[in-house]
């Protein structure tokens, strides 16, 4: 049981969103370095961020993204419950050939109440919560949004 | 979020090995065919189950796989436990390089109290109820391990 490369990417790019508090929207490249992870995996990331309402793009030279009042708001279920679009935690059908104890089976029913209680779980947890200043502080100086100390 | 290939196929061996019952084990060819997985994932899967303990494998001419007492009584929480050896469900760690919020992440924990409400959810399901006579009837006849009717 994992989550997607997708989820992790989109949760840390808006972690690293709430915790922006210049009050100036940052540059994808920003977020992408600020996370660690490659510029075109971000991008995407933040796109479907933008289309689900946690965050806001502005154009411009001084444009960039903002994590959105939804987005401030927003649970940690709340965002991996929007990002997950599968209907099965398992590969009942692949593109290769369906499962043939697919039917009646009750595994999948099982695995799709266990995904509820798992989320459920991330209910009581505002992504705007997750970040400790000790942890974002030094990243926030070193992909140069706040000056250093 | 979602289940790892590996889970999936292992779950769905044992499954299919809990509802033979015609008290002879099954070649590892055979739960290939039985659940439409590729040969290689399967003896992967088999092999890790028997490390687990929730199968028992015999050699020669007769030989094969079989479920165990232990795996018999097991439930879908059990053996996805037993499974996940990450302890992580984000990739907070990679071969790329760790995230940069790594540190003191809040996260990381709140992830891993979710992933034991999922398994919590699972641990009243035995696998060996989830197989439905119906479902698995014809996908014994079909791999030849039940005679047709």
């Amino acid at each position: 049981m994992r989550m997607t490369a997708f989820e992790d990417v989109s949760l840390r790019a808006l972690m690293l969103l709430c915790a922006n508090d210049t009050g100036f929207p940052l540059a994808t490249r920003t977020i992408a370095d600020g996370i660690g992870t490659p510029y075109n995996h971000v991008s995407k990331a933040v796109l479907k961020l933008r289309e689900l309402g946690f965050v806001e793009a502005t154009r411009g030279r001084a444009g960039g993204v903002q994590v959105s009042e939804a987005g401030r708001r927003a649970s940690v279920g709340d965002v991996l419950r929007a990002l997950d679009t599968r209907e099965d935690l398992a590969d009942c059908e692949t593109p290769n050939g369906d499962c043939p104890l697919r039917h009646q089976c009750t595994l999948r029913g099982a695995l799709r109440r266990a995904r509820e209680a798992f989320y459920q779980a991330l209910d009581s947890v505002t992504v705007s919560s997750l970040p400790h200043e000790g942890q974002m502080g030094p990243v926030l100086v070193q992909i140069g949004v706040r000056p250093p100390a």
